[in-house]
């Protein structure tokens, strides 16, 4: 890792969080309004969402240099969407376990090499959701069957790479986690991060 | 743009929403709680975090691959948080316009060449959120003073891009937007999509 460079040094004065009160909580996210002080002095409400779990996300690096993603329909945007294999790791649970569970789970996978890759806040003034990406390769054919829970539904396909990246750049792929760990992975297939035969494999 | 892959094709049946409440409303997000049925038959509650504002993210890419970014105290994880300018868009607002504004207002810049480079969801379990991400090229000092709103107090720093691309891998910069649309532009320089000159800069 380099030297963290000087320019990181924080500025002024933090938020103060204030009065706070649960406007809304279920098995997912909790919602706490704050009679908040801003940087400047000014009061604030600000509401924030509380994510109950974090957010894993697997890239699935075949040794060919082909990627394997899972299909769903999602409420929130209405859509259907293909992506990584992507779950949530309650607070208290060790995130690469989460990601090892939902590998075997949505794609039926395991893998001999974990790497964790990214460690981000996904929209960071509204919610406090973390999301931990790992690349994983070395990949085998998981013990025992999928098991989903009853409201998961998943295709599953496996595509070249250079395919699947074009297609998220496209727009045909707009989930931000898939997306950016796409780029990641060019990343490190070009910068020498990965096994060369597999770089050349991802990169064409 | 490349064809279409045939594996992009959605497969089952969609969720449907059924009837929902409003449980919360600020002038950023609307809560809402819905009596769902999952695409497996299932029914489940499902809570959808409704965002008022599309977020829009620029990459200011001076001529000499340095980069501009702002820092400022964020409330959701009470941390000190180095970003590319970022803001909101009204949902009837250009995003590219307000990605000018955000550029001006934060960084003190204009640009004479911006291009979309990315159209994302950022946390499509549970929010509808939509981010619209740019890289602005050929930058110069935007007319007129910086204006914050009320409870804004950022700091300015303008460093290669190397070093920051670096600094946010290693987990110093870990907003989602900042990490991903700089793993874009590296994309970007690498793929040829950005003046050769400037790509030399920045990969240096």
């Amino acid at each position: 890792m380099p030297d963290t460079p000087a320019w990181l040094a924080p500025h002024g004065k933090p938020w103060i969080r204030g009065e706070s009160r649960v406007v809304y909580d279920n098995p997912w996210i909790r919602v706490t309004e704050h009679d908040a002080i801003a940087p400047t002095g000014r009061p604030a409400l600000y509401g924030v969402v509380g994510f109950k779990n974090v957010a894993v996300a697997v890239l699935p690096l075949h040794d060919d240099g082909s990627v394997t993603l899972v299909g769903q329909h999602r409420l929130p945007h209405a859509d259907y969407s293909w992506e990584i294999p992507e779950g949530g790791a309650p607070r208290d649970e060790d995130p690469l376990e989460a990601a090892r569970r939902e590998l075997a789970e949505e794609a039926g996978l395991a893998a001999d090499d974990w790497r964790e890759v990214m460690r981000t806040q996904l929209s960071n003034s509204i919610t406090d959701e973390r999301a931990v990406g790992y690349v994983a390769l070395g990949l085998r054919a998981a013990d025992g069957a999928h098991e989903l829970d009853g409201t998961e539904s998943l295709a599953i396909v496996r595509a070249p790479f250079r395919e699947v990246l074009d297609a998220a750049l496209a727009g045909h792929m707009p989930d931000m986690l898939t997306v950016a760990m796409l780029l990641r992975a060019y990343h490190m297939a070009r910068e020498g991060s990965l096994p060369p035969t597999l770089a050349r494999a991802m990169l064409g």
